[in-house]
């Protein structure tokens, strides 16, 4: 039993399928001078056949993970069109002779080196960039086939060195068991995807293993513990095999309860809405017995692409999303990027705190034609459903109002041209930065309805960033400052009768839900893969009890001690087995 | 009359001196391979000469902006060590048997060609660096003469293409009325330093001149609007001869000030203190009239070091800024490294997100062995004066019972030194994060002082970085959240029975004063520049019309307003002239 970090939960038992280490072979000839063109034609080749591979990548690795983590692959692009970089591939041909895959190594190697040397964080992710996508060009170049999963034969559990993004992609869930790396950890990319997937996965096994594993080698992943079992006793496996088929058994009761309605035992109802990106998204949410769509981030309609989206382009999605929701809301996010999130033909300044910078609705009011063209698609849609419209990032009184000014024009735009909109739609904010907390008493004046961002709000109010690995456990969602934030935002809106919704992490954290009922907040939005443990935890969760809880975390000084508080309320049900006992019946 | 950007207020009338643009001429002829040993020590002198210089620049630059600024000289000596660079020089000379300055130079050329080429600021702020720092070795190495500014002649306006920082520390402040520069706005280095240094300064006239000035001819400089007025004619000069003797004569008056009580008209009694990063600012400070030290910024302590400061270097900085101040308070604040402030020898992570960061007291707490040095100097110090401490960037009510243990710890280990010390120290700290304000009441208990850090809370309130230029005009210290924020802390403060000071920007703004009358905050600490301004400011208001100012900001919903009635109240004091009216005498 060999201990790792177990990246992305659950058990699998089954045959190891061992991912060999690629190794590149050159011509070591020199081209004819005659040929030099040939080797133009086939290096430009090859690049478009790589960024072809990238965009497609890309895609899938979206869908599955979300715009987030997918933008590394912008990455990827931009070095296959920097100049300094082609002009070095280009040289080596030209002067030396030499063949272009040859020349494409050789010039890896020395922006590798040349980034390495540089003491710096950043160029040293640019000379990684640089290699994977180097290596991919040159595979094309090579010809070299792409390392052949046996995907027709029986399910494996695949063991790699490391993973990349485009071998993850490639992966067919449906054969892949689990993964163990030797490399990587909890945030590396193929632990992301991995948890999305579902796939157990155990990294950081490097140095760990006395001999390596072979294909054929019969294993067992725990997840959960990060354990590796090479070869287990029959014991260990039929103990493996119970938990295994445990999970499994309570994941498809859970699947049962998308068509039940969330409500505690105590007969208080939620409504559980998904945060989608796409469509795959919403189908997912769907499925999984959402209540319409509490976010839905409208970035994936502006990325992959060349240019702006046009007003008929976008319509034509949010007009399907709204059909297929139905009855329920679909809440449409107006555009936001900036921070960690751009756009191939939309030029962002470099930015020292990109956080603390030109993003969201701070952009979308500085470039109003672009702004003008998304509300009109969304007022548009707003006649085939429920739909309403909500802003990122408001931190004034002022924004809310220009942003109405431009919807106001827009509309009267509409109506010149003769076309039909809900006049009443709905439009509200996002709570997510302090002031916007602050003065909610004030917004709530102007809009129709709030959804608090718990994101954004925690790491402007504790400062902390929390995908910088330095502070990452300063980030406390149960900190005092936050819980009170909270709930003035929520008082705010209830004392002006606007609904109150929650968008964030936080809503998806089943520990939470103490909280949202003490304050009288019934409507979460999560990702779909959090809703159906949401709804079991409200099914077996009495709201006079959880409201106790919570009011003790808002009299608590301190976040570690909320944070047990509320994880040991959470365990407790689990203990009392609730589920199993009563029995849920589906409705 | 042409127009430029006033990048540094004031009038100045004098005689043009036109700084020439240099013009490397290089050597022709190669290297004969027997001299190249000869080249590279060439170049290894060049490289200490050059590194010698720009630490000396660096501290001179640092005593009169602060230690944000002087930052900029870190990436240059960074460059004089960077391997890349350095092996590109070596090269040329080696390989192509070319003399260091050639080297130097194409090596530059090669760098900023590449840097330029990539469509990244990021990289070309680095091309940047890399042609200033790389035309001060080719100076050293050609042994080209520093451009003589005439300081033994009369004094003169400046006018330049653009100013080096090296360039500007060179001048004789007593010998430049004033500057002009045809590149540059208001936040280039050339124009924060002549603010700090009281020189007005007119940027941003490229283009907008028909003739280039020359050397000796008459010029008129109004950097409060911005006007560069060539040969003007005796009525325009006699104008402006009037303005600048009036500026001059109103500057001596404030100065009368520095040993007068700052009271309202009304017995209001101000208590105004300095910020202050160095002995040379705390000179500058008391000779204003600072009632002691409301802020110590440390840092400058730990910078332009091989190494950590001991415990009895500090110890000795401390107590001579304690007993230089006598009886007045001394708040020294812990250091406050990492955001945008580094140390050559203490290597922080690269961060997306530095002011979310890994900064301040959360990197005390990680280094203790750092920390408990510091704290046993602050403490040896409190023996000698009215010293208090005070620890930045606090979020939690963990972080201050963590940092008491320390400072608990350290008192015991002076007890067995038998070192004496201030038993009773009182123990403060910054409110700047929003989480600290929502605490406030419960952090109030643990400490026996608050002081507001303006700059950092509006930053993080309001998610705007202020130094973005994208969004600086969204910086609103008068926005409704931030002044609720305020008084928040104000009012847990009072209601706790602690002090309660500002140390913000905001602090040293004339037009916040009536919100500190209003919440009965009597403490403010500023830039020693400001402190006589604010003196004016206070001894010619009448608290109950300011606090009735007041009032209407707190209720108000938009930044804007408030900036306008606050700047409306001083401007119509401006117009009452009750400075000359009233002839405040001085004690």
């Amino acid at each position: 039993m060999i201990q790792g970090i177990g990246a992305s939960a659950g058990v699998a038992i089954g045959k190891a399928f061992v991912l060999p280490n690629w190794e590149w072979s050159m011509p070591e000839t020199q081209v004819n001078p005659v040929d030099l063109a040939k080797e133009f034609e086939r290096l430009y080749e090859g690049i478009k056949t790589s960024k072809d591979e990238i965009e497609y990548i890309k895609r899938e690795f979206r869908e599955v993970v979300g715009p987030e983590e997918s933008s590394i692959f912008d990455a990827h692009l931009a070095i296959l069109d920097d100049p300094v970089f082609m002009s070095e591939i280009r040289g080596i041909i030209e002067r030396q002779y030499k063949a272009a895959e040859v020349a494409v190594k050789e010039a890896i190697d020395h922006f590798v080196a040349m980034f390495d040397l540089l003491d710096d964080e950043y160029m040293k992710e640019r000379a990684v960039d640089i290699k994977d996508v180097g290596n991919r060009l040159l595979k094309h170049l090579l010809g070299a086939p792409e390392v052949t999963l046996p995907s027709d034969t029986q399910p494996y559990i695949l063991v790699a060195k490391e993973l990349s993004p485009s071998q993850l992609a490639h992966l067919n869930p449906a054969y892949v068991l689990g993964i163990v790396t030797m490399m990587g950890g909890k945030t590396s990319h193929s632990s992301i995807m991995a948890r999305a997937l579902g796939i157990p996965l155990i990294a950081g096994l490097e140095n760990k293993l006395q001999t390596p594993v072979q294909t054929g080698d019969f294993l067992i992943i725990d997840g959960d513990n990060g354990y590796l079992i090479i070869s287990p006793d029959e014991a260990t496996a039929e103990h493996y095999r119970v938990v295994r088929d445990r999970q499994r058994e309570k994941r498809e009761q859970l699947e049962l309860l998308a068509s039940v309605d969330a409500m505690t035992r105590d007969g208080v109802r939620m409504r559980l809405a998904g945060n989608i990106s796409s469509v795959k998204e919403l189908d997912m949410a769907l499925k999984y017995g959402a209540e319409g769509v509490g976010l839905f981030r409208t970035e994936f309609l502006y990325m992959d692409r060349q240019s702006f989206p046009t007003e008929d382009e976008q319509y034509e999605v949010y007009r399907l999303v709204a059909e297929k929701v139905g009855e329920h809301p679909v809440v449409i996010r107006t555009l936001d990027i900036g921070g960690d999130k751009h756009l191939d033909y939309f030029q962002l300044p470099e930015e020292q705190n990109p956080f603390l910078g030109y993003r969201a609705i701070r952009i979308c009011l500085d470039r109003k034609d672009m702004f003008q063209t998304q509300l009109a698609a969304i007022l548009r849609a707003s006649a085939h459903g429920s739909i309403k419209m909500m802003l990122p990032m408001i931190s004034s009184v002022e924004e809310v109002r220009e942003a109405k000014a431009v919807l106001q024009e827009v509309k009267k735009d509409l109506d010149q041209r003769g076309i039909p909109y809900n006049r009443d739609m709905q439009v509200g904010i996002m709570i997510e930065v302090p002031a916007a907390v602050m003065i909610a008493d004030l917004l709530a004046e102007e809009v129709d309805f709030f959804s608090i961002g718990t994101n954004d709000l925690v790491q402007y109010v504790l400062a902390v960033d929390r995908m910088n690995e330095q502070i990452a456990h300063m980030y406390h969602p149960y900190h005092p400052a936050v819980l009170r934030m909270i709930r003035m935002t929520v008082e705010a809106a209830h004392a002006a009768g606007i609904g109150v919704s929650v968008c964030g992490e936080l809503a998806g954290d089943e520990r939470s839900l103490p909280i949202w009922l003490e304050l009288g907040v019934s409507d979460l939005s999560m990702s779909p893969q959090a809703l159906l443990r949401m709804k079991h935890r409200t099914l077996n969760t009495e709201a006079a009890k959880a409201r106790e809880v919570a009011r003790l975390c808002f009299t608590s000084r301190e976040s570690g001690e909320n944070e047990q508080r509320l994880t040991h309320f959470l365990e407790q049900a689990v203990m009392e087995k609730v589920f199993k006992q009563d029995g849920v019946e589906p409705a």
